[in-house]
């Protein structure tokens, strides 16, 4: 066994990606079991993933990232996308986390955390937050399979939501552009171990 | 190869760990060394990692996260700490950082991009966030190292603050606790896939 996981070492930010060769099925559908298995605070899962691969939607997706090349050449996305309205102490999505994070047990205490945790204004940016765990799930896992991928954080959040569809309660977390990748590893940039 | 990454599919939320089996010096540089290789938005890996084995900030943690179990019987910790002062546009953290990713080449589009994206007072939970990159490395690397892993959102964090000597400029992103897990692991609570 490497000490280092050989999806860290392999993992980087893939630029151009090789036309005509996107992912199989089975490997968009292990990219997203593999963000559904992240962790998150409260059990709260505050997290969907959208997969596009058809080309007017890839379009409308690399248009929204302003056509940088990584969304301009990836033949598929997988966008993470936060769950927000959802997260309202009352809304039953939460309810029904609860529930099943009790494993039918009480609910009470993780509510009353919850609720002393939950801020209406601060809610969104966190749930993006989360979403960041599902998405290095995701970024590994695509590494792990010898895939390339790009995470993309700059995009017209308007233009994406239309490309998305998105409901108004959920908000575009990180897009993840996907594919093979046309480009050699390049040497790593990290500050130095502190 | 398993399709899917061994590491996700072992990888969950330990609450209980063996006494007196710490994780090794080299797997605790390996932990960090994960987290340092996680993706972050504009190059800025705006975090550092704190770790802590002795039993006096052993302590002082554990109290700060309420004493629950996880971290009462953790015979480690690795902090992420979310850099924040230093995210400001004009801060030499910054310009050191975007001058390592320019590669010698020119910041100007980099920069005025970070100061477009910008604002003082969301800077400090899109840090954390970030930092979610990271800590999911850190577990992920745990659960590969064959060790136990308990990310902990839930603190008090003045007491946090005190036991980590934290600056003013930072704030605590997540606890992460770690060691030899005393429990199975138990049946995966998930939504199902979308």
């Amino acid at each position: 066994m490497p000490a280092l996981l050989d999806a860290i070492d392999k993992r980087f930010a893939c630029r151009h990606f090789i036309a005509g060769q996107a992912p199989t099925e089975t490997e968009l559908a292990l990219l997203r079991e593999a963000g559904r298995l992240a962790p998150s605070a409260f059990g709260l899962e505050p997290w969907r993933f959208i997969t596009v691969t058809d080309a007017a939607g890839r379009a409308a997706i690399a248009h929204a990232c302003f056509d940088q090349p990584a969304a301009a050449t990836a033949p598929a996305f997988i966008v993470v996308v936060a769950l927000v309205d959802d997260l309202d102490p009352d809304a039953d999505y939460v309810r029904q986390r609860f529930a099943a994070e009790a494993r039918g047990g009480d609910t009470a205490t993780i509510n009353a955390q919850y609720r002393a945790f939950y801020k209406p204004d601060a809610i969104a940016a966190w749930a993006c937050g989360q979403c960041n765990f599902a998405a290095a799930h995701i970024l590994l896992q695509a590494a792990h399979l010898g895939l390339g991928s790009c995470p993309i954080g700059g995009y017209d959040e308007t233009a994406l939501r239309a490309a998305l569809k998105l409901d108004r309660g959920e908000t575009p977390a990180l897009v993840i552009a996907l594919g093979h990748c046309a480009e050699a590893q390049p040497a790593r940039l990290r500050k130095p171990a502190g």
